[in-house]
């Protein structure tokens, strides 16, 4: 059985990643969304709140797991069974980044590999940055994120 | 089911490509090396001598078929029941080149998907023109390609 | 008067341009569409076939001509009377050339300046060379050219 | 008539800024400097010091008008009637960000587009923050920003 | 005698970065590694730390000195008599950092030039920063710097 | 002693190559301009007159001298004794194939390094090839080459 990990922050979970996670999950047969814990980055959501908004907008699709992790992800890779990192690529920026993760990964565990989608088109200017970013100004946020993600925003920024 | 193909112009394979091939061949239940026929270009070898090198090299792995195929690569891999579509990214050129070609295939057809590894490191630098142009100038090749592909360019370069 | 020039191969025009030369011909006040005739490369319509294919699709705007030209594009716009250039970004790659012909042609003559859109994303993956390619497979490229753009090219690859 | 907005932080305005002001107010009737106010990034000059600088630099431009603003850039382009936003590119990088806020802008009012130049090479190095990290050293900004300033950077590090 | 300094940050100094000087020390009859003290970043080691582990690490190069420096690298190369800066380059990110730099110093300084080595493919996925964040979670750091620099990264992750 | 080599086609050389031939020659003991005879590319010029442009526009410098090679230009160098070669950089696509080309005579010959310099920024926009463009419809190019080659030029387009 083919296990993928699809690692990321998630702040929030935005369209551009749920069509990463349909396609990956056409792939293979089970695919771990693995929200990253992260004590540094000061992050707008909880990691509940995360993993919930995850779940909720994942719940269509049966292979999806929805789990959050902290340390180093071949770790938590390994103890999964994954043997598969799933990323998507939107930009030469993202690309450089995402190739040196995916270099040092492939140096501290050679059982894990990094596969990437590129962003369907029509999301390839969505991200959780932005976001927010106009979430915060009460722009219009309906085409970036699904309705439940936004209601979540919504209450962040009524406070 | 999973079946992807690998298309590519394979002239000659290196083990930049044989990199790609091992680590598809884990993922994927069946991997189909798709060497495309394009009469626009000049290659070196012919699409027999091809085929044949890269069937040579890659006769360790069960699960992968090397065939030829002239047309769209859409075609190609609804007739063969692939769903995915697997490329090497190398650098910041390949990825531009691929995200478009990637993006034209997701119009085109659906049901085809296209998926990226990033070469490893040390075969970062290796391409079938470099190849070329050091084999043409006798130089050594043998980090780049297997022996039997270093033989197949000695022989093109004695004549 | 605000007069531009939108100089290129349109070899044949895509969804992708047309996409450029309606925005432009907001912008300015006249819109300048200029066919390169380039003898260097062989490209697969005339300049008569390019320039009719773009008068015939850009004819519901008032303030739009399509000339050819060929030398160099400061002198033709000289002649004119524009005072902008205006170029269509994609990727990347395309930024890096049009960035070293913009330098150029703002050293050749300071009164020629270019401006940049980028391509909407829904066209971001069209080019003139993906389109040639596709009809050449008799491959679906209504997505990518107007109808009487794909008329053109299915003539082109009967014979 | 037609109408652009240049926004951005100007912390402080150096001679790339003024190289894209000076070639938009030749093509637009009216330009709008539109610095944005951000309370999360911690600017080194005060809006209003911000304002006053870029007022001083700019007395020479008849159709240039200074202000600054807040909140979503499509909202202040609409209030003050502006169909054009300007950016000036220098690298790659640029690119990049700039495509996704462009397309971002274009997402969420159709009717404000965004317009590029490239910044003139003598300039292309130049940006405020390394104007900051070479004045905070008491280092030569001559080059990069107006004596006047040039002056309150002095102010700023003489405290 | 030619006379080269190397900044940076070095927090910690890599095999990557040793990579640099030792192919620099080869070209160079003398090499200064210059230590920035930067205050407004918070460093993990403290300059003096940092001196310490480069000395320890390139003790069996001769030609090589280890300094620390504040301010503009201009006055402390022009000080040490220095008329090269050297730098390694891993990316294209890198590359447009620091092809800005290089032409900052140039219009600062015009008797120090700047060279660039590409770093070695073998070191080109490793940076301090990520060496930082494998070792904060104790993970395996030891293809990435020399046995004493992977001491003092665990004393600082023990307590 | 220090000898670098500084391999190219100079088809013609331009105000940019001379840039980097005057900081080289200043950085090594010893510079060898290399001209690379290659019958697949057609020139414009042949190799001797080449090589007489660069020896005409180079003669105020005492330690450069001007040759011409075949073959791979590892085995030039170390038939030189020269241990570095230098290339200049323009943009981020020169960088990717200079990387490529660096790590592959890194493989050949571990005593052959590379080392870069990036072009001035005012020869930024330069390249053999829009020299040529531009010569081709007698534009103006005093900006871009020195006279004598500015002559040459002329003289090919005569006829």
């Amino acid at each position: 059985m083919s296990i993928a990990v699809y690692p990321g922050s998630f702040d929030p979970v935005t369209y551009g990643h749920i069509d990463i996670i349909e396609r990956s999950a056409k792939v293979f047969d089970k695919l771990i969304i693995a929200v990253l814990v992260n004590s540094a980055k000061k992050p707008m959501f909880t990691t509940q709140e995360k993993v919930d908004m995850i779940r909720k907008v994942t719940s269509h699709l049966d292979n999806v797991e929805v789990m959050s992790f902290s340390g180093l992800l071949v770790d938590f890779a390994k103890q999964q069974g994954a043997s598969v990192s799933v990323r998507g690529l939107r930009a030469v920026t993202d690309f450089e980044y995402e190739i040196q993760i995916a270099q040092t990964n492939a140096r501290l565990d050679k059982d894990l590999d990094t596969m990437f989608f590129t962003t369907s088109i029509e999301y390839s200017y969505v991200s959780s940055t932005i976001v927010k970013e106009i979430a915060s100004y009460h722009g219009d946020v309906s085409e970036m994120v699904p309705p439940y993600v936004q209601e979540c925003l919504e209450k962040k920024f009524k406070s």
